[in-house]
């Protein structure tokens, strides 16, 4: 445990009246530990008096520096090129026009209450800090539902095409994997794995974890559903036949069936009620005129009392100046910005590929609730649209947005080249995210309507969407980018190891504050 | 399918206005088959209009039976001994009485808002006919958090003694199984199992599946959650260690484990904002003066026009005649009941014992959501108390009711002989449930506080939870009840294969109802 992270459970304990429980369990090692760790100092209230800080971007990063800076006493200003807070925290609703660099435009109309949540659209429990903000912030949070086993997976080398439950294929592969190592069990033995003991508590687990029979068989079980459902009086249930292991390995569904166990999508998981940009929303209405909109950055330079900005607002340049920046605009921006800075840095802002994510959203009548029971979660199809994610807001309501295509426009991990999604035209990419919907759901393609395509690549102000910074070849630019230039202090998801996640932009904000204390405290 | 089935989906499509979808679907065999088969028929507002049913007990059964009757014309009476709706189905909240059979009262004084769903406290979405009632009657639904991987798992024999998070069982079991399956193909090949193709596929699924290095080890898994979280900056995150999997098997954690994915308890979940109890109530005001509260039943005889009650009513013996009588009082209740019916009947009556099941709540500080990131789901300790609720409701608020202990006082699937918790005094008992929070949360044992305890066996008019209508030997009683006797029909969800649901009480009121309808045609 670094002094960081004693520092902030000290924060927390105290805030809460807990100081004297958490020191206790601290010392006992009794604490649960998924916390984030933050490097936010804890400043007292005048600390900052005097001094100006220039945040550029009005993203989550940029917003929680202002937030913060200003309970410490600094005077602060947010530079924020769009009309709009929050940078990609954007959920697009009636009446917001979507604008690509291209000059493509789409202009929301669907019904009031609707949203799509273009980039972040959860909040894990586990992210703490954000979770705080929002409580600070009054932002009520609702349950995202991110996982429903009555959701669908579907591969045309499964069951003839025809897509089936979540809760099968889970269910029926943990069946077949178990009834396999009992077996290899029975045959070989793992002597040189388990000893005996071990081995026959083994055997006598995989039992109930594939609920097996008692000659270690998967037969099917009633975890995976019903195919005649248990009723009232005599008549007896009927469960799924088990699908085939020979068309679950060859259309391997280890991407859906794992994704609920990736740590940042374990339940339980939260959303702002009304769409995460409640969020950005709520930073801005408490941090009021600190937030500048339609000012666009020009120009960063020194001066003898720290930095000099130059932007546009409104068509005129204006300049201010300040003790300290922290920059936290996207390194697509910063790859061309006339900003004074050490060749290091320049050369690190060409570090990272920005990610190539997309979405694709459509009103529609919730026919997945009433005739699938589906009520939030994700389906997953194999087909060139991949993910199909169903709305946890206005369950039980009419109509509502459904996610047909979330993912890489190119293959970023890999060559950059377009993925066969990327490669088609946007009536192709609409048709592709319909067929998606079509195959899961037949004859219900044709309900989607008023389609939102949000490329982030082709956002102005973004272009692209996460840094790609889990890439081995990004680390010196992320080391680089980590350490600030003068005073200026760079900041963002991507100078975190929770990059694409609003928990890491304010994890980075803090860290650029402790920084600038740091700072402040040595000169 | 069954007609009964059939028609079912066409009464809900036509409803809907979906009839020709569903037809077209139902032809394509394209639709989720997890809906519950209905035997509700499709009566004529008119079908009983001049005939009298007199409904026995106002549980969800019977409350179910009157609403549907009266929609097609019948008069109803539900006689209900308590002076509210919905027998099992009872939130515990302030100003509420426990009053035990052995005399002992506990009256709750609880917040404002606070309760504990002491009976049925989950909606599972695949319970469509208790979800369409919810809809019915305007009874909104918020997601019931069922699993939660922040949540901890105890056993004496695991890490010492000292709480684990439940992703790190689930997440490490899954590594170790995978490696295991993974290191016997290796070694033995599974040539008898799998071609030589899939089981190169299934290396290649496991090592996804159990998150495996590229030798096919176990080495522990992000999954597993962090002893240092990532956060900005350079510095690394920190994994779990995995647990030890000699110390997982002799733990034994499959209960727990496998907890999420029995049908009925698998995502998506629901409960009814502000308590369970609201359901029963809307149907109660729904029905108006159908209920009669403080009714006891005393006799149920014949007479030539159908069935004739007698019953106590604030001190004063009350008769009812009717030409039906549908009985929902529990088996409990009728084996000493004066009721004129076969002795086949009688029989049955004691041919299945009541579950003992239990439930204590306390109210409490919401230490568990900031200090252990737990929203929702159930922690498993392996102690006499062996299972901690935490609530969905309230969330983010300060105090709350959690639940420790919910389980059998009796060994209802062996002897009968009681349990190690059912063995306690009632002090012994609110002991036991303290030290499981304590285990799992040292140091906050203590902060609960004004704990009910619902033993089922010892509530009047109940004397036991849900029948045991799983045990072999209970068939015939089963099914001699599901059939009437002359035109007094039985219903409650120990006449289901739901039992111990709302849903399979339902479904059991509209088969007694496909009852009456067959037998006024028949005559």
């Amino acid at each position: 445990m670094t002094w960081t992270r004693r520092t902030f459970l000290g924060r927390v304990a105290a805030a809460a009246g807990y100081r004297a429980m958490y020191t206790a369990m601290q010392a006992l090692g009794l604490l649960a530990t998924t916390s984030e760790a933050s490097p936010l100092p804890d400043l007292p209230p005048n600390f900052g008096a005097g001094k100006k800080v220039i945040i550029l971007g009005g993203g989550i990063a940029g917003l929680v520096s202002a937030y913060e800076l200003r309970k410490a006493g600094f005077t602060c200003t947010i530079l924020e090129a769009r009309e709009r807070p929050g940078g990609r925290n954007w959920s697009v609703r009636n009446g917001c026009k979507v604008e690509f660099t291209d000059g493509a435009v789409q202009t929301c109309d669907w019904e009031e209450g609707h949203y799509l949540n273009v980039g972040p659209a959860r909040l894990p429990s586990i992210h703490r800090v954000m979770i705080e903000y929002c409580e600070d912030l009054g932002v009520p949070l609702e349950v995202e539902i991110n996982t429903s086993r009555s959701t669908l997976m579907q591969a045309d080398t499964l069951n003839g095409g025809k897509p089936v439950e979540q809760r099968q294929v889970v269910n029926d592969t943990r069946g077949y994997i178990s009834e396999l190592l009992a077996k290899s069990i029975d045959q070989h033995g793992l002597d040189k794995l388990l000893d005996k003991e071990d081995t026959q508590r083994m055997l006598d687990f995989l039992q109930t974890y594939g609920d097996l029979t008692n000659d270690y068989s998967y037969k099917g079980s009633q975890r995976s559903g019903f195919v005649v459902s248990p009723g009232a009086g005599p008549d007896e249930e009927k469960w799924h036949q088990p699908l085939s292991l020979h068309e679950l390995l060859v259309s391997d569904f280890s991407t859906g069936e794992l994704y609920e166990e990736q740590i940042d999508w374990q339940a339980t998981m939260f959303q702002p009620i009304g769409g995460m940009d409640r969020i950005p929303y709520a930073f801005a209405k408490s941090l009021g005129d600190i937030v500048q909109y339609r000012c666009v950055v020009k120009k960063v330079g020194k001066s003898s009392s720290g930095v000099k900005v130059e932007y546009a607002n409104a068509g005129s340049s204006q300049e201010i100046e300040a003790d300290y920046c922290i920059c936290t605009l996207p390194l697509t921006i910063l790859r061309t910005l006339d900003i004074d800075c050490a060749l290091e840095k320049k050369q690190a802002f060409k570090g990272m590929k920005l990610a190539s994510l997309y979405k694709i959203g459509w009103e529609a009548p919730r026919f997945w609730e009433k005739q699938y029971n589906i009520y939030g979660g994700i389906s997953f199809p194999k087909q060139t649209v991949d993910l199909v994610w169903y709305p946890s807001n206005g369950l039980f309501t009419k109509t509502g947005i459904i996610l047909s295509g979330f993912n890489f426009e190119q293959k970023d991990f890999a060559d950059g080249s377009p993925t066969a999604f990327g490669a088609l035209s946007t009536q192709g990419k609409l048709d592709a995210s319909r067929a998606a919907v079509e195959v899961l759901h037949p004859g219900h393609g044709r309900s989607l309507t008023k389609p939102i395509y949000v490329s982030w690549q082709k956002i102005p102000y973004s272009l692209g969407c996460l840094a790609m910074n889990m890439m081995p070849d990004t680390k010196p630019a992320y080391n680089e980018l980590n350490k600030p230039d003068g005073r200026i202090y760079f900041a963002g998801d991507y100078l975190s190891h929770i990059v694409g996640w609003q928990e890491g932009a304010a994890l980075s904000a803090h860290r650029a504050i402790h920084g600038i204390a740091e700072q402040m405290r040595s000169s």
